[in-house]
């Protein structure tokens, strides 16, 4: 299982010693630390090509300290109007978003409605598209078919997401040391069966 | 043809008229903006899913003036790792970067290596991976595979693309009014002409 948030990280690997600080300091970073690392394994194994969209920021004023360089003085984050991580794999288009929760009830509240709107169009085109929801305090990490979700968002009267529903509409994410969230063995058997 | 730089632009469309500032201010934003107004024209008519990723920033400083207000006071512009847009159409993973030049041949140093790698990447795992190029004085923008590209950036001895080789090997996209640039026709054209 993976141990959210008061996760032991080995102290052999550069990238994780680098990182730990963010694990204490930014509880909320680390699924998507997980996520990202997970990512990086993937592309140097040439499993796949996912990546984390930057965070979107609307510039307003730069400066030019040196002639060389350019700093950004002034800046706001944007509403996101697509999810933030995708990419390719096994020929496939792959979006998704991630989101972790305390509690043992997930508010959908926590999407934004341009995210859900876009997952929607990503399964009208072909894409496999799915929500990782993270629930930090029982370390269990799940993957959740866009296509539930977007229905739930509309239709659902509770406006969000129970543990006991994720254990059954959800598929458990398999975590360990290298990948640390192995969600593409999970897309293997969800969204591959017939190859098999 | 398209207008590049110095574009007409019809004063009916609000979101054209809004935007004009920005087409004589920077001239380089012109095949951008063509590029966005396409994709958010074939969002409209779901046609594609398809988006420029937001540009990577490396925020280090955060001020809070109102509670509910975060000002980025301290950001740094970082070099991207992929390519600016990606989406999904006909349910094919799409890539690709775009680029203009004034003169009549594109030096790759205009590229970053870690583009030229991500696009490699794209093409062997099965996405339909490209560049879009404009040619601003000759208001000609072409569609060129990456597979060429890749192959060029690595083995030419020019380290550059001429416009005759693009004319050769690329793909001229339509332009019009609406959608400005229509590079999915292109597409239908040149990765999907057994689906004809």
């Amino acid at each position: 299982m993976v141990n959210y948030p008061n996760m032991k990280k080995p102290l052999t690997s550069p990238l994780t010693v680098r990182k730990t600080k963010h694990y204490t300091a930014h509880r909320g970073m680390s699924l998507e630390e997980d996520i990202s690392l997970s990512n990086e394994y993937y592309l140097t194994f040439n499993k796949a090509v996912i990546y984390k969209k930057p965070t979107p920021v609307q510039i307003v004023k730069v400066d030019y300290p040196r002639r060389e360089s350019a700093k950004i003085v002034e800046a706001y984050y944007k509403v996101p109007s697509t999810t933030d991580y995708n990419g390719i794999y096994r020929g496939k288009y792959i979006d998704f978003e991630a989101k972790e929760t305390k509690a043992k009830t997930f508010p959908f509240q926590n999407f934004h409605k341009h995210q859900i709107e876009h997952l929607e169009k990503v399964l009208q085109h072909g894409g496999i598209a799915f929500v990782i929801l993270a629930f930090t305090m029982l370390n269990e990490v799940y993957l959740i078919d866009a296509s539930y979700i977007v229905d739930a968002y509309y239709h659902s009267k509770r406006k969000s997401i129970t543990y006991d529903t994720v254990v059954k509409i959800g598929h458990l994410i398999p975590s360990g040391y290298h990948p640390r969230l192995d969600y593409l063995k999970v897309i293997d058997l969800v969204y591959f069966k017939e190859d098999k």
